[in-house]
């Protein structure tokens, strides 16, 4: 047997990075070396997450640059955006492997980043860095160091559409994404909006055409219709716990039908395990891809409006952060791109 | 005291019976003489719906058009598609009341109705019938014996809608309807789709660009426009008991707002009680309009996309079934609009 | 018309004493004048509760004694111990009927409320106050100044058990009482352990035989029952927003049954309009009290073991906090019991 | 690579049979080879479960004796009660390993069975078949064919009193089982109870002292204390789709406290893959085993009435069903314990 990768999860007790944690536990090719929490340094990893009990035995650390590089060869970042990319820096440096679940090194223009969220303090490593969107960008991913983990939201938005767009099967104006994610995008930080009789029984849009997942979505969508293209995004809170259905309404350019859109869907995703595009007549639903890395995609063709309605469903904290994060792993290391995260779905 | 007006409900087992039952039994100017279901024919109500002990004393009879005549004034009718047609005759021509919540009564179009459910048995009934959108058909509903009440959907979608059509604020076509609603939609007999397990952790769509509410908002999306209009309606599942969010996408005429169609909604609704246009800034929830026959609105103008993104949110087991019979009820009877459901929201 | 009564709601802003704003608001004869928040101050209450817009038109204010006691008749205090006994006595000596929903003026006896909560700093008026178990307690109520509002799990367990220990109709050793609540008793102010994350999908046991409720309970079933009884008392918490079930198993003094069980609820609680005692073979559920003042109670014999279990239904926000207080207020001020509370609960 | 083991599940399109289903399409030794349904017979087993696409490619069939002996080597029966002795017999008889789900063998007490079923048609098979609670009968589930998997509710409560009753901790007399369910314990049959609406924010007993798992109870609680023990079970449905928590109520025979109880358990499970005897002061939660096939264990021990709280948790399908069931199998034939069921559980 061969000396597994050192794994570490810097920022593990928000819910992306204990997802990490979990996927890190069960894969067969790394070991979880290096658990860090500034809120919980000190304390055994399973008094955060009392489910993990018998399960991860490691306490929290502080993060502290020098012992980290020590400890492990593989790093993900599960921080709050800025805070990351002055992590990532040190790590790269030291010749590490780094896959970060924050916005910093998401985005190709620096002046889009900046406009949504801050200055960016390491431009030069956004350079380097590739975008974890892993069915769409395999071939960089394969030689990267720096991986920006793809958003929840974006990622259902951006497999279904970027292969359409690609065959220019679609018109790359006037696309509406109305998404729809349960209460753990929220993330774990106590907060009024997230408590649990404020999301029960309740079903609202937040952020309309101002969520920072828009630009990252215009940005890939753009470069794969070789054109400007500015989604109209609208998220909204279901009372659920994961998952996020996306319903994109896109017009089509001509004689399409539905078996057309499938046909280039299934082409583009040929040999792509964790995407399941449904035949026709099939919807997906949040419960069918819940604790997977599974994508699914659906497509209804309107005749009547001109509109394709096509739908896809990810677990949000899964295909939208920690699976998605360890499939960049995978890919980088020349693992197996399934080992740690070929979960086979719940029936209910 | 005035003697109250008697009020039959008929197929008073389902949902939407129930909800009118119980609203019935709090109204201040009628009293509720007879209950009919036939599942359930000879049990005490109380039996079939627990929740209503003590207050509900009432036992379900099987419904015989010569006894009903004799038992109530007014008929709330919850009963499925094409049996209503049947049981409103013998009561329209005893000179009787009548608000039906099925589709029976909904449409002007009878070619329509015929398409999209079965042959129509009394066309001479649905002529005289009024649709009963009460904030739109006010003064048709005030001189009407026999209203089709309108569907949950169909109400959610209509009330922002016809003002702006109305007023030329928005363009009719290219409208996009994603809703989304409870359960309870469904209804009360037992089906797998329905299932606690099946419907708790799970979002999905269903019945994409097919579902028989379409062409009831399209008939009446059209009477306000002056020109067709074909709205392309999305509905989806929420893992909740009750309510009905509509995100509605419109392209706008020319220099518009958010401003200008709070203004025409504002105008529009003006003296209305059940209507709540929200302030710029404030976006519905389906907590928040829950038990109570209000229906809110809120609007988001995209200028990038030059989209108004339009709102609503109601309970559909009230404003979108019981609570606007009965408000359809208290207009044609003479009663205070809001008689008997002017609950105010919980908190939570 | 006659004046009515002018209410102040002292904490308005927590989620108990927004369902007090609530119910005051649709009561027939009292007025709300005033409502304070410390961390709401000067905001307009439907932003708070946006749910409650159009309803309530006040903004929330900060307390201040001399003023507060120009505005209002009736004081209800939703506040956190400690502070409820500093607001209550200026309001006292000013002449005010104060109903205090905290644990502070609940004891009888001072070193058991010292002993769980802290010292108290009024203990005069604490012997003035008269614990407001309506039922119970009414003929107290009726001329008292200041209520201590009993806790909600607690009145889920006095009710059922009170009448029996007074007739002697079962043990008074060995009570165990297993109940389970919703999201809403822990509060509105954001928690780890609240959010719909943490709560969704789960079900656990907290503060077994720790709780501060059982002491509460152990007082009141001690008068009732002429001797020192000690409930164990394990509380749980429900996946869900709202209500408390409270199954107490219980040891039968002699030949006992179902019957005689339910004889003597009925007996003790004949003319009380908010206690349904159910019919042999039915049970309660939370669903069927939600939203409204209703106790439901519902008995079980196993002669086998020799127990009895009874179990109760309570809305915990409602029967347990503020649609109790508001039926404490209707008992000393000579309303009809039922105003302002008698709502007819949901068919689902 | 040595051949796999072919595995039948009869009945895979219930809750529990889906869940064999998934489990063994993970299993590293045994391939599934026969699913059948007679509902859905030829149908793909992905249109009755499109959670499983491209997960499950075969086909349902019509269960016959004569073909099935020739397709699998190991059966688990997922049926309903006396359909499940039927199935069994032949495939005995041809030398199959069988591991039932139903109640049909899990009774050394004909008499008892028959009580509280129907008449046994397969006494010597049921002489013949060992009781499948893994930990406790560990060295008879090694030697059998046929397997009685045992109940939901029954695994919960036993798992923690045997020990202690073995080593004379607890008293044998007055237990008391207070069990709360999801949802998914009422099988995938539409049916009015377990609708989404009727389940969702209610909370309610049933079957009190009734239910059929208290004999099979009270039969291994017996064995286990070498006298006749009757418990008092009382079982609950939760808002929520999979999870059982028990909490249980036991005296104490003297000098007891936390850590003797705590050390019992730790003790007689030492080395048992799947319990997890909680540390003093945690206590279980149903979301930390969802998911898994764990069993966690807590205690608290109330001096006051000397009384010990013993919780436990399971996921009612994993621990409760299919997971205990594949355990059984891993067991009889020579697997590693955890072989397919070592799932990590979700952090939330």
């Amino acid at each position: 047997m061969t000396t597994k990768a050192r794994v570490a999860v810097i920022g593990a007790t928000g819910y992306a990075g204990a997802e990490v944690v979990r996927l890190i536990a069960g894969h067969p090719h790394v070991t979880l070396n290096l658990l860090t929490s500034r809120q919980y340094a000190g304390k055994p990893y399973d008094h955060v997450f009392p489910a993990l009990t018998k399960c991860i035995q490691q306490h929290c650390e502080i993060f502290e640059p020098d012992t980290a590089v020590q400890k492990a060869d593989i790093f993900f970042l599960a921080l709050p955006h800025k805070t990351s990319m002055r992590v990532a820096a040190p790590l790269i440096n030291a010749g590490k492997k780094v896959i970060d679940l924050s916005a910093d090194f998401r985005f190709k223009n620096l002046t889009s980043y900046e406009a949504h969220y801050q200055p960016h303090e390491e431009p030069e490593l956004l350079k380097q860095s590739v975008y974890g969107l892993c069915e769409v960008y395999k071939d960089q991913i394969l030689k990267a160091d720096l991986i920006g983990n793809p958003g929840c939201y974006t990622t259902s938005i951006l497999l279904p559409l970027i292969p359409l767009l690609k065959e220019k099967q679609i018109d790359s104006k006037g696309i509406i994404a109305d998404s729809k994610s349960g209460a753990s995008g929220a993330g774990r930080s106590p907060a009024l909006g997230t408590l649990f009789c404020e999301v029960n029984e309740g079903f609202k849009a937040y952020k309309v055409a101002e969520h920072r997942h828009a630009p990252e979505m215009d940005e890939n969508l753009s470069i794969a219709a070789g054109t400007d293209v500015h989604v109209l995004f609208v998220p909204h809170l279901v009372p659920m716990s994961r998952g996020i259905v996306s319903t994109l309404y896109v017009r089509c350019n001509e004689n399409i039908d539905e078996k057309r859109i499938l046909d280039c869907l299934n082409t583009a995703y040929d040999g792509c395990p964790f995407i399941r595009v449904l035949p026709e007549g099939r919807l997906p639903n949040a419960a069918h891809v819940r604790g997977t890395n599974y994508c699914d995609i659906g497509v209804k063709y309107s005749s009547e409006q001109g509109i394709a309605v096509i739908i896809s469903a990810i677990d949000n904290l899964i295909k939208g952060a920690a699976g998605q994060a360890v499939q960049n792993m995978n890919i980088m290391m020349g693992f197996k791109e399934t080992d740690g995260i070929d979960m086979i779905p719940f029936p209910l």
